[in-house]
């Protein structure tokens, strides 16, 4: 009863998952079972191919090794993927055009139109490119894609690409990798309070307490990767990420009492012995 | 296996809860059932007796109503009691003598040698005394209480208290009552680094993110009282904080990642598309 | 030694000023005199001609009013205008060509070709538009502007304003009006170790120690407005911020000392008595 | 006209010195020089004496070298002296009684009846115990001393210490030699709104802007030892401190905004283009 609809499609954990980081496929696939994901996102991974096409010249094909060699490791398991959503992302474009050519191989390749739209030209902190985003979201969305951009926290951006079709948005709680939670917190509210779709908070959060608070003030989703894939135990931590967001869920529609230094005395009984 | 132990009681839950703020007795049992709790702080509540009982000289007996006249509305049911341990507190004590005849009485009533010190002789904040605290503690452990101690967020009070006997100890996250969360971060680290008694965090916890937080940085239990009776569903909240909870203590002991804003690439797959 | 370049003028005060929110012009005089400021932003503000100029069909001219009519309140003193750079902005414009505009009839009617670009579309929150902001900034450069754009702290986008030859970044410290401080710092901070030009955090600085620890982080100027008209005593309050500022410049360049909780012993005297 | 008056003496400035951390003897009295201050901490430190002196017996005398001999090195110049007021510290006592010995012997050396108690059995983070310093505080106000208590920041320790008779109280903003700054926040705002008597925040400032937050929420004053000594530039950074002081000062008397998300629009001429 209280399951999130992104593109038609619906969500009963509102934990998404990141499978980008992990050392070794068999804990990013009980990370994924203990965290009881529905979505996680994936990345195309270039190959060479072992024997590489050529054209009728003999020389090599551009592309070639991408559209015909995925490697296994990026898909989750036959098991996983009855009850897990993969989501494509673009990860490693830096302008709206590879962009919009990586969604077109992904959906071609992994057969899903939703696409986590991320643009990076910056290696150092992976900071997401707003007009580059805004561009080829409207593009993808002409395309017939389910765009779920990755932004900055920024209000404005948000709303615009609210206007041109995106399914929901995917605002940064901090530098991605950073673990540092909600360090954009007040533009997050922002958003929350304005936007007509889904709020996915992604990249930053380190710890289920973030995640807790993510959805306390109102996210629909979080996306959770580094946290987990580094932890020391990520099947724990996994299982430690699926309560927080319960909890911070429930929290949020049981109503959570206000802040401020002077409380009530906290019992009615302060003046027993006098 | 990760069970908590003071004086010799083992508890399966660290979410416990303060009764003094339901505004109905249904709620707060409903909250107790939902929260899986296994220890709830009760305060006595003075009454005056219907026939006040005297002495052989017809002099109103001094105290006479509080041995013989516990309302019922602090005690929780008895299906509750098999298997919630009471834990009576002194709250309203203004003095070191004061606790420690609140704490005979309870034990006198409840039949229970656990007693959480609360000496609190500020009326606005509540905030507690540090010096009749040590002073009430080393007394009440004399006389054979099992002893946890409301104090300030303070390493060296703390660690006197340990030596004096204490069974746990229960430095405040923010003022009470305040929903603050964790004001006092720095300081409770400190405590949590060098108790060798188990650190409860005591007020000012106003969501079930703090909570976990209080359980990442090395908290063995909570206390939750307002944040639940106040909210808006106080049966959900309860819900919610038994899970942020559970969160919490599963990442401690996952093995949390450190925070830096340089992070890595979230993707090896960053130079995909060069 | 220590002034601050931007676009060929040279600043001997890293405190800028807004004087959009004062209730009465003599205390706006007096705070910028106080602040010893040398550039304060200024509005158009439109007015309607009391003979509106007609066009040879007895229509009213669009725009006349803006041209002839400029308030002499907008304006600071002659005496003020010999030390103090007038920094026209183009708040209330909501998307590029609107900004375009209010820049060029700033130009013509302040005689300067320097101009704070701001585009809002929002009129809650007053939040800058990413994509109107670049496509404007481009414009106005071209235009031989001196373009100071008004952003959120976004270090992709402060980046290819940069590209595009602005003058200087001006990212937001918090939402405006809000006196939040720094909510954006781990953004500011990305922002002022990548960029080129000189970097002026604006928006939500809300009293004297936001603007020291802005510049503590490496700011090169802050721009207060709020939190000094809407100060009890604005005159003081402004003398209150100059401090701050030139504190957190000096405390900058003076080498600030890490944090951490571990200290070293305070004193090498703590076996004295041992 | 805004001088802190402390044990009947005035202080012009609000910013007192530590001086247990500088490398170098030059380098404490340029800063205390630069800082403008009126007030700076010292330490007895032991020294053996070159010929120690010896009772009839010929066993070497105890604490002979302290009374005798005390290194320059701890006393400021003699310009210094003329304006700027000693107060010795107990630094090192780990009780009541090592500190109230101490004090007389910083009193005897130093000619001065002003002491900053510290009593901090930890050796590791420094903190104040609160049940000998509430001690040692009574022991010394009965002794003539004007005592100005160092303490955690604990509202009802610092109540109890001016119903003793100190001067002052000074609470700890972060742990010592942290430069977390206000770490106590809420606790301090307490302190500050009950105390009759001057509050000077003492521990953990890291930087200027630091001061200034402890000066704009209500501080008389605040101590700075690590923050200024370790600085790549002392002298800078002790200026620096100086006008961070002044313009918390002057901030909290000008009356600071208050703060909030949904500022008003920052100018009335938004609707300009419409």
């Amino acid at each position: 009863s209280d399951a999130l609809e992104i593109g038609g499609q619906v969500f009963y954990s509102r934990l998404f998952l990141g499978t980008g980081k992990y050392g070794q496929l068999s804990a990013m696939q009980s990370a994924i079972s203990a965290a009881e994901t529905n979505l996680v996102t994936v990345a195309l991974r270039r190959m060479d191919a072992p024997f590489p096409a050529k054209d009728k010249q003999g020389n090599k094909k551009e592309n070639q090794s991408l559209l015909s060699y995925i490697p296994e490791a990026v898909y989750p398991t036959k098991e996983i993927r009855q009850t897990v959503h993969l989501l494509p992302n673009t990860s490693g474009a830096r302008t709206a055009k590879e962009a919009v050519l990586a969604a077109e191989l992904s959906r071609e390749i992994m057969e899903t139109n939703f696409v986590k739209l991320e643009i990076h030209p910056d290696p150092t902190h992976l900071m997401p490119d707003p007009v580059e985003t805004l561009l080829a979201a409207e593009a993808l969305v002409n395309k017939g894609f389910i765009v779920l951009p990755y932004v900055h926290a920024d209000p404005v951006l948000c709303k615009r690409l609210e206007e041109v079709g995106v399914a929901a948005v995917m605002p940064l709680g901090a530098p991605i990798g950073s673990n540092l939670g909600l360090s954009s917190r007040e533009f997050l509210e922002i958003i929350i309070e304005n936007s007509a779709v889904p709020v996915i908070i992604d990249a930053g959060i380190g710890s289920p307490s973030d995640a807790a608070l993510a959805m306390e003030i109102g996210a629909d989703a979080v996306l959770i990767s580094t946290a987990i894939a580094t932890a020391a135990d990520p099947v724990a931590m996994a299982a430690a990420f699926k309560w927080a967001v319960r909890a911070g869920r429930l929290a949020r529609r049981a109503g959570i009492a206000s802040k401020g230094v002077l409380g009530e005395a906290t019992s009615p009984l302060t003046d027993f012995l006098s």
